[in-house]
């Protein structure tokens, strides 16, 4: 018997695939789910049974968040903890699992296309400049670029995305259909992403300065925490535009703020911020050029059948005693 | 000696660049211009100079445009009328040319990625629910979409494209790389459109009811005035989109207002319209999922090189006694 703790949720939706795959990989699976009551917990004997737990996106949304994190630090017998992000983030009850020398995956993968598709989406809408159709169309008024004011052609304008992973990967793709130069910034590159030039971090301060558009779609690390701050964005050239969508973390928030407002940087489209949610009182809500999002890129449908799809491909591996991909260092 | 009327704008920006054409094609150009007070016309012995008119964006947008329309009229010996607009539309003193036989062109091409882009963004902010989270910022509110609330994933939905001219392919292009199933309509296909299936206008009939995205890119001619009407949009599947960057005259606009306000039609981005200006109180202002952009998708610095350098070749072209490429039958 193998001890699962899954949502009814999940089970509901693709607990014909969780058994089939189960048989597949000779597991013989009990399945747990959290009380209905978000307040009461697993008895220990059950909590004893438990050997995989997946933080799905209905329990990660909900009261049930706090009892899953309390749960599965009361399962003695947890081999493996399985989120539905893309990256794993600062859980509280994430530190006791990897000193226990649990494994903890995430999903990446099963939502690429979504991210990538909101961050083409937030580019092409400032270089079109929909913030200024946007606000006419708010007031009624019939009020067409013209002259100095129509925007620059996107082709053969040049943009850097740091992190080209999955979410990175597609962007650079789009960003090529759209005519653009595309410069990917990657610690390893496996040297067939699709940009014009691949840069290690370390050439970063030789590429600002050609950096009109940049894309951050890397993780937050130590070396990438406030990675564009003061400094940096004095570097990019006047008029660049920035699209995060990776964490808060890796922008000095007042620094973009300030930068934003002097016009040094002509426009930004945020998903993730230093504090989420954003503050109702924080300038980038209100900041002409600034489209906000919140946290909230990835929202598609189809990623819980992506995440499960990976999920139950992992299992099948694990059973076997195979390594698990997406696995996080702690 | 070849008599142009030209605006001093497209001379100060392009004046070398057609000296250097005329040379090459052996004309002796004599350059007339509008005088500066618009309230004042041409002397009849200049308008009698003038072969070539090139109606620039700098006149189509500002108190020339009658009188360039009263001029042209009044050039007895003009054989070639020149638009800086991808279309020609019905600008009152055509007719009278098209009688006596000049020769009208357009700028097709143009100005086909910028509207392809626009139309793209306008595609991918409906997709991903721009409007829902354009809402929210504006009230400082942190509102992820959950669960039900998510969009759909665009990936594998089928969109027809009517006209798949030069913004037509590049969208059906983008289109490709979104990952959705592309369908082409169009009179006399190239065969070497980037579709999935291209079928003729008569095939419109079968193709509505699996028409997740509606593109309209075609011209406005008697076969396609309101060819998306109360009965046509019935025929589209429940939450279908339908982006316009064609003329308004393609779309019965009461009928989309209608079927937008019952949700039969999820979204629509509009850039042309029955009446433009559009009019303030026009309910599409403030429908929910619907994005209005001003008769302006094709907005971008590029355009009006773009534009000269088609003429100019163009002008070669003419020099030689050659057939005009772009021409309007009138």
């Amino acid at each position: 018997m193998t001890g699962f703790l899954l949502s009814k949720g999940f089970l509901a939706k693709f607990g014909g695939r969780l058994a089939a795959a189960a048989r597949e990989a000779g597991l013989d699976p009990l399945v747990l789910h959290l009380p209905d009551d978000a307040g009461t917990r697993l008895a220990p004997e059950d909590c004893a049974r438990i050997e995989i737990a997946y933080l799905t996106r209905d329990w990660r949304f909900s009261d049930h968040y706090l009892a899953f994190g309390d749960t599965v630090r009361a399962c003695p017998n947890l081999k493996w903890v399985r989120f539905a992000s893309t990256g794993v983030d600062q859980h509280p009850f994430l530190p006791a699992l990897y000193r226990r020398g649990v494994k903890v995956t995430s999903s990446i993968g099963s939502n690429g296309e979504p991210v990538a598709q909101t961050a083409i989406c937030g580019l092409l809408m400032l270089a079109r400049r929909f913030p200024v159709w946007w606000d006419a169309q708010r007031r009624h008024a019939w009020e067409p670029m013209r002259g100095e004011a129509v925007p620059r052609d996107l082709e053969g304008q040049t943009v850097v995305i740091i992190g080209v992973g999955i979410i990175g990967t597609a962007v650079a793709r789009f960003c090529q259909a759209l005519g653009m130069h595309v410069i990917g910034v990657r610690r390893s590159p496996r040297r067939d992403e699709p940009v014009h030039e691949m840069h290690p971090p370390a050439a970063l301060p030789e590429l600002w300065p050609r950096t009109q558009w940049l894309v951050l779609a890397c993780t937050h690390t130590p070396e990438t925490h406030h990675l564009v701050n003061a400094a940096t964005l004095a570097r990019l050239p006047r008029g660049a535009h920035i699209i995060n969508v990776s964490r808060g973390g890796v922008v000095d928030e007042p620094a973009l703020i300030a930068a934003l407002r002097s016009g040094h940087i002509a426009g930004a489209h945020l998903d993730v911020f230093e504090q989420e949610p954003l503050p109702a009182e924080s300038p980038l809500w209100e900041l002409t050029n600034v489209v906000v999002t919140p946290h909230n890129a990835s929202a598609s449908d189809g990623n819980d059948r992506r995440s499960a799809e990976i999920f139950l491909d992992h299992l099948r591996r694990w059973a076997r005693g195979g390594p698990l991909a997406n696995q996080s260092a702690g």
